[in-house]
């Protein structure tokens, strides 16, 4: 392990972190909310000093490995929630540095879980702070970085690896750099596009704002105590569509904008993200049929719901844990699916899933066929022994790590439903589930030891596992 | 497809049924129950005479292939349900076909899951062939058939393969045959051990021969409405004696058998096996301290529901659904992880779950190390790609079909709790879940529809999923 890299690496990470506190500051001079501006401030030069001590020396080589790369972004994710935490603390409109802990991870990893009962009671530079956070993370630190700076050379490659979501690194260009550029502009522009909208739709420029990077980021995180549902439904609406588009492959936007239009027919996990959402959008507003009543209503509450959940954003515009048992089933599959790899959206994303289609019939085949080899193929290109094996890796990690969760945040005495939900919504990055944390309640009833495991998940989650996890294996430690 | 040979076998199999028949009728003579006796008779007629009808054409070539010995197994396998559950419809005590069914096939697949609110109402030869259909199906019909006939020359492998539970079939003896008669030598003396442990220990003959049954078979089917709660604690005890052992690879018999005693603790499935059975009851023995005055009243009933879980029996002395949440917790992870493979138990195999364990270690290796090539080992034997392909693909479709019972059970608009350890509850051949479906409770609160969805559970957890998903691929059943 080189840890030089590693330091200096968090430093630069922890320095792009003072810059981004900035924004609340202004927030809060704006709402003339001082004391939360001096918050924020303190930890900015906390952020900027630590970021200059642990950059003091910098690495020699830039040898920046595969671990070193995971090891990085890892503890690059923890540092910035801890100091991303500061100012809940701070102002005291978080006291407990646990909670505030969770909040934080929440935002970064878009998860969107809340331990506040009440979200109205905090300051405008808190509400905003915690919008940001999404959009800080949806697309990732690492990314804005890159996109940035010219890092560490030829091996930056890992690091984007390591942050970016799904079982390949889409690569539009050759050079790492002018990818990251590529995707904070398509980020970017998606994010303008949907603030002019809502604008359009009648939000003030507040709502605008922290809606829009809750959305684009997947995020979840509310303004007001019940989520969406205080908007009128045209902004509804148009916060179902930009979450839907959030969670479309990056590669799409990447065609459209070079004009490649033929080449979006050929995404096979874009065509099923769309096939699943309207399926399951037409079934629940079916499902849901004598709880309002207008098809209208129906299908903006169902779409909403399932576009919310999809692409693992987490917003709501009604208790969704009060309808029908067949809706919440598909509600809590679809948290599993998540959205498109190579969007901002989190859980196992649709390409994993069509991949372990695909392997599940190639083994029904050799049986039928044991002796006839024949390729398995995804968006027209052959699918590599190793992208499968990672695959199929991923998925059993994904199952062990959530049976494990469910078992230890289960000593809490909480019932099952919430315990599978709870974990089900951390890892996969959604925000509420059901029953205790539904969406009219909170994550404020688990013990602290609970909170550090869903914290836990959270950040496993977002970073696809792997980079957590390779923090506890001892050799990943050891020197070369 | 070969049909003519697959018919062939499902003729086999159910004139074996009719022999397994007239077990039941000898007791409903020695109890006088004459009508029981008549349905027992003619359910047996007709079985033979189908069987002639099926086999009156032999099949020309005894080209039995892995294709044709997989749907042969699965068809096999509902015939014999199917056929098994009509002596409940004929003698009224279980009026609806698809109760007795969901009931029959509980029985073969050694589930042990109930649609009847009391079992002390059903007459005694009811009664027993409820217990004998877990003894016939815990080591299986086919290896039953396959020790006592010259069964289809050089691919009679097929079968076994089908039919025996674990990622890799144990080959005791190079003749299958022979296997399969070692297979049978130690079930049936396990089942005599077993039974006279039970008399000595104060049961009368139909309690222990009823009990061993479900013991060894790992059904968990009661004889009693309290399941094994009316039993002495020493009886109990015995109970989780022979569970416990029923749910360890019959290799280790094997190995006992042919003296070769320095093996059996090579067998890390074992190990582990025995290493998560202590684990588990210690840790729930002191859950349940406010339970229970006395250590010893926690350590047995701790111990018989952690081995009744573990091996899949299902059988209960305290409706373990009042335990405290981590307790259940356990429980229900125990639920998927099942017995050893090459033992009469179901889940997916402790084996699996350390294969599973090993590839992911694997990955994280490849992340710190990505250039060293390291062979992975299980029992001191090398793990080659096919074992760990297959195990992999068996875990996604383990979870994929998961997933979907779950979504189609949940149309009932029962909790959550119930539906999800419903399903856990058949496709690892358990029995009881939790709430609804919990120990104190039975399977009767779904509809129909469930039922059958519970019942195709049920048949793919006992046949490891590939034989009846098979039967759903067209291309399984092209002509050559």
């Amino acid at each position: 392990m080189n840890l030089f890299i590693v330091n200096y690496i968090i430093g630069l990470v922890l320095q792009f972190e003072a810059v981004f506190l900035t924004f609340p500051i202004i927030v809060g001079l704006c709402y003339r909310e001082y004391q939360c501006c001096a918050a924020y401030a303190i930890t900015a030069v906390i952020c900027l000093v630590l970021g200059f001590v642990l950059r003091r020396r910098p690495p020699t080589a830039d040898n920046l490995y595969l671990r070193e790369g995971f090891v990085a972004v890892a503890l690059s994710w923890i540092s910035l929630s801890i100091f991303g935490a500061l100012p809940f603390v701070i102002t005291g409109e978080i006291p407990n540095f646990i909670d505030a802990l969770f909040e934080t991870v929440s935002g970064f990893t878009t998860t969107g879980a809340s331990i506040l009962p009440e979200v109205e009671g905090l300051s405008y530079a808190n509400i905003f702070w915690r919008s940001f956070t999404h959009w800080i993370g949806g697309m990732g630190v690492f990314i804005f970085m890159l996109a940035i700076l010219p890092l560490a050379g030829a091996h930056s490659m890992n690091l984007m690896r390591a942050e970016s979501p799904g079982p390949s690194v889409g690569k539009f260009l050759p050079k790492v750099r002018d990818t990251a550029i590529v995707l904070y502009a398509i980020y970017i522009g998606l994010t303008l596009i949907g603030m002019t909208a809502f604008l359009i739709g009648g939000m003030n420029l507040f709502e605008a704002l922290t809606m829009i990077f809750g959305t684009v980021g997947t995020g979840g995180f509310g303004i007001y105590n019940d989520s969406a549902a205080s908007f009128t439904p045209l902004q509804q609406n148009l916060i179902t569509i930009f979450m839907i588009l959030s969670g479309v492959n990056y590669n799409v936007y990447f065609c459209i904008i070079y004009g490649r239009l033929k080449e979006i027919f050929s995404f096979e996990e874009v065509r099923t993200y769309f096939g699943i959402i309207l399926f399951s959008g037409f079934v629940i507003s079916w499902d849901i049929r004598h709880f309002y009543p207008t098809v209208g209503e129906r299908l903006r509450h169902a779409f909403f719901q399932v576009g919310s959940i999809i692409t693992t954003s987490g917003f709501s515009t009604v208790d969704f844990d009060a309808w029908p048992q067949l809706s919440k089933n598909i509600l809590v599959i679809l948290m599993f699916i998540g959205a498109c790899a190579g969007s901002t959206g989190g859980g196992m994303k649709v390409s994993r899933i069509l991949i372990l289609i695909k392997s599940v019939q190639e083994e029904l085949r050799r049986i039928i066929h044991p002796h006839l080899i024949r390729k398995k193929h995804f968006d027209n290109e052959v699918l590599s022994e190793e992208t499968l094996r990672s695959t199929n890796a991923f998925t059993a990690i994904y199952f062990l790590l959530f049976f494990v969760s469910v078992l230890l945040v289960g000593m809490d005495e909480l019932d099952f439903t919430t315990n599978f939900t709870a974990v089900a919504a951390t890892i996969n990055n959604i925000g509420p589930g059901l029953s205790l944390v539904g969406p009219a309640h909170n994550f404020g009833v688990y013990s602290y030891f609970s909170k550090c495991i869903l914290i836990f998940d959270m950040l496993a989650g977002r970073l696809e596992l792997f980079p957590m996890l390779i923090l506890f294996m001892p050799s990943c430690w050891r020197k070369y």
